[in-house]
């Protein structure tokens, strides 16, 4: 026995690596240490914090992160590497800053992984990860490995494969669904042979073994806790269940699962509960990817009940109805309002408790932003002051700014806006356009003075609180149509067009820049000053 | 043995009951036969259509649907009642036109339901059972009882109540968990239990076991599975997982799971798979309730690949990452356009296969409204076409049309709206107002005329297809202040702010109607025509 506690589940957080995976989620850095402070004050075990290898932004927020998140009393900081010499020496220049770094290193090990993905025999797949995990320990201490597809790899090869790892060094195994394909039934069934027959990675070895489910089946939360039930100590989760596809196992679901179950499974976790929804609301705000009403936990309605018959019993008690209390994941929290006398110290002492350290010239740029908000809509929320900061600080680098634009439209047709740009060498750009409504005309004006040609895949509006004077953001996501590359933008204005725009050029200036068009300045005509008008 | 088909898992919908009480999701009568019809095509076995006993249009849809929906090879037309002689027979009113009508009864057997809600003691909840199941059954030869929150009732004592419904007359006991508490194994154990013990009941006695999961912790899916795999060979499911609180179990989870894992389960559905995508559109349309993008099998992500190293796989072998095919839900069908130079005569073929009769001047109507938007957006996807239908026809009843709309916003401060509204006596209204946005100034306009006070709770838009130039769609509801009652509106226009006005004015239409203001008329100074502007 090493003394490990079996009664402990590590709550492995991906959310900025398999999570920032969903189709147009890109984060920018700023948002990625944002969120990863925010997974910090959740309590999460190890936070995966990207792929250090995938390219130099990458690598220099996993850098930033485990410098300035990665702290002694901090969580893991982990980068993920193909078992490729070159992605684990990058991977180590991510993480090796954080006071407790992780390399976590894959191979994918089922036949039609080995035949399609990489070429390899089972031997040549064998004699990889013996040099690979090796390498990864002799510059790590914490090393996890992870057979990719092992739902689907042959059980008694995994076992060597698993065997292997943990010969060469390897302290957590991850067996990940891949495909999410597998059966709670299979699931647990596998978890527990592994367990039972890897040799020296059993029971009191010491090595942690974890679960990595996706849900496109439904079954990543059911999944995930059979692996627990049967053994597992690490649980690889996203907030909001989002990842590639139907997305990656939820924190949520298997936290408040194992919380509010607690007598059944006998387990516990480190997850400060009350910071679940405040970690919801900031990933969907920053990935553009939306809850859906009637999703478990952090759904708007997860805590509602309509039916006359329910509400009658919610009445009489709570319990009746409710398994848990909104209380516990933070829904009350977020409810907490300024108003427009509330002063900029209020201010500041609201936005470090939300856990925005925001000062000096940021804090005044914040302020006034703030009080016209009062002004406007009498009360402002924490999801409000969210989106405000967001808005404000976590925007893409400015290649073209907004100064001014211009609508008309409702029923009478011809819908025009006008809009006027700055780019980043002070030259200003005013050009009108028609439209099918007022966010087309604004687009249409937009790109005939930006001209970098993009197809709009995506474009949604939430209104960020109650009542239809608050706040309303607007997410967006373009396509590049030479690489199809997706890039998102967000915006929050009152106004519905003008965060419209703001979002859409928030998604422009991070393809441009994105596509070390920095320096390219727009042509023709469109980029003069003066008006242009154009039918779309 | 009575020769039933051990193999065959009957998929009982309950979208239009327990779904519709999503708050917020209250749909029309015109609205509920649609998704009927689609449900129908879909090949449920089962459709819940509503809870008679609610109200005269609870009732009225529930009859609607019996007879246009329940045809000899249609399929079973089922009504909610509570365990109450009234209810019982109000429900009779509903389903009896159908050709295969059920009867669900249903009361709360666990001791927190008893003394919470019913105040009965274990003896009284048995003799009301006895009658009323009694009751049941002399007026319908196929009757359903549900003990309510099976899930936290004593074991024993839900055999009891099994076994008494069945002696009288019950022919499915279904067996809820109400408030989304238990796990797969729990789930599956107790089902297997309840089938070995419950006399007369048994496998071979002809009794259908059923399972009614939500989605609290995120299980309901598997405990769906695990009650199936222990011998229920019926699933109470909702399109898309709507429902109270986090929702009921996802039709198309259950269902993808057991077609996708056939050998695994060895069990088979009568649902048609490909017409699965088309379903949740509607529902989605139809209950403003949007499908996040990471859901399983519907989600606009569930089938997409972002990872570089995912494409690669898929490119070179998709089941590398794919266990089943988008073509196999349907994903495909969805895509169809027509153009500019469609004729009538496609529009309507189109408009069949999608399931929508359309003929003389309704299709005059759509084919106008078709028309310009072919001119505006060159194509027009079946996506547009399902918005199009929706905004023409489902609509509440119209208390006050929306006449014209003018707006004119930006960044220059003060977004001003001019709207005019006609009401059912055919008097002309004109107001203007300022808002904090274009949308605010519009509905503070329409307030102004209207003068029905109410709470805006959530306001979403949505662009239905890919392209800012498509229509846009808007989800709005309110909640009237004097009884909290949630009314939702849908709009759809390529000029997001008419949309804006189009949804709040559904809304409100709604709301006037349903509190019995249709003689009601507005009052006061803005009641005239003219202009009265209003700062907000």
């Amino acid at each position: 026995m090493t003394g490990v506690d079996e009664t402990y589940v590590r709550v492995f957080d991906t959310t900025l690596r398999d999570g920032e995976q969903s189709p147009g989620a890109t984060l920018s850095s700023a948002e990625k240490l944002e969120i990863a402070r925010q997974l910090a004050a959740l309590g999460v075990d190890i936070i995966e914090a990207g792929f250090p290898a995938a390219s130099p932004d990458d690598l220099a927020a996993v850098q930033r992160i485990a410098r300035e998140v990665g702290t002694p009393d901090g969580p893991v900081i982990c980068g993920l590497a193909r078992a490729v010499r070159d992605d684990i020496l990058t991977c180590w220049e991510g993480v090796k800053d954080a006071a407790k770094p992780r390399i976590h290193t894959f191979l994918g090990t089922s036949d039609i992984h080995l035949k399609y993905q990489t070429g390899l025999t089972r031997a040549q797949a064998l004699e990889r990860i013996r040099e690979m995990v090796t390498l990864a320990r002799s510059l790590c201490e914490d090393v996890e490995f992870s057979p990719m597809d092992a739902g689907r790899t042959d059980p008694d090869f995994l076992i060597e494969v698993c065997a292997l790892a943990v010969e060469c060094g390897a302290t957590t195994l991850n067996i990940p669904d891949t495909v999410g394909y597998v059966t709670p039934q299979e699931w647990g069934a596998l978890i527990a042979r592994l367990i039972a027959e890897t040799p020296g990675a059993g029971r009191g070895s010491g090595i942690i073994w974890s679960v990595h489910c996706h849900n496109d089946l439904g079954l990543a939360t059911a999944n995930t806790l059979a692996g627990v039930e049967a053994g597992a100590r690490q649980v690889e989760v996203t907030i909001n269940g989002i990842g590639e596809r139907a997305g990656n196992t939820s924190l949520e679901e298997v936290v408040m699962a194992l919380h509010t179950r607690a007598p059944y499974y006998g387990l516990r976790t480190n997850i400060n509960t009350r910071e679940i929804v405040k970690t919801s609301r900031m990933v969907s705000n920053y990935t553009g990817l939306h809850v859906q009403p009637n999703k478990a936990i952090v759904g708007a309605n997860a805590f509602a009940h309509e039916a006359g018959i329910h509400q009658d019993g919610m009445l009489k008690n709570a319990s009746t109805y409710e398994i848990m209390t909104p209380d516990s994941v933070g829904w009350s929290q977020s409810k907490l309002v300024l108003g427009k006398h509330s002063g900029r110290h209020a201010l500041k002492a609201r936005l470090q408790e939300l856990g925005y350290n925001v000062e000096g010239d940021a804090l005044n740029q914040v302020f006034a932003r703030f009080k016209a908000l009062a002004d406007a809509k009498k009360t402002v929320t924490d999801a409000d002051l969210q989106a405000l900061i967001a808005d404000e600080f976590h925007g893409p680098e400015e290649i073209f700014r907004l100064d001014d634009i211009q609508v008309t439209c409702g029923t009478m047709g011809m819908p025009t806006a006008t809009v006027k740009l700055t780019n980043a060498d002070g030259e200003t750009f005013i050009h009108a356009a028609v439209g099918t409504g007022p966010v087309h005309a604004a687009y249409s004006a937009i790109d005939a003075i930006v001209q970098a040609p993009n197809e709009l895949i995506e474009y949604s509006v939430h209104s960020v609180t109650e009542g239809i004077a608050a706040l309303g953001e607007v997410t967006v996501r373009i396509a590049s149509p030479s690489d199809g590359r997706s890039f998102g933008g967000y915006g929050a204005d009152a106004d519905i067009v003008v965060a419209s725009v703001k979002a859409y050029l928030a998604a422009l200036n991070r393809m441009i820049t994105s596509m070390g068009y920095g320096e390219r300045k727009p042509e023709g005509e469109a980029a003069t000053v003066g008006l242009n008008t154009e039918t779309a």
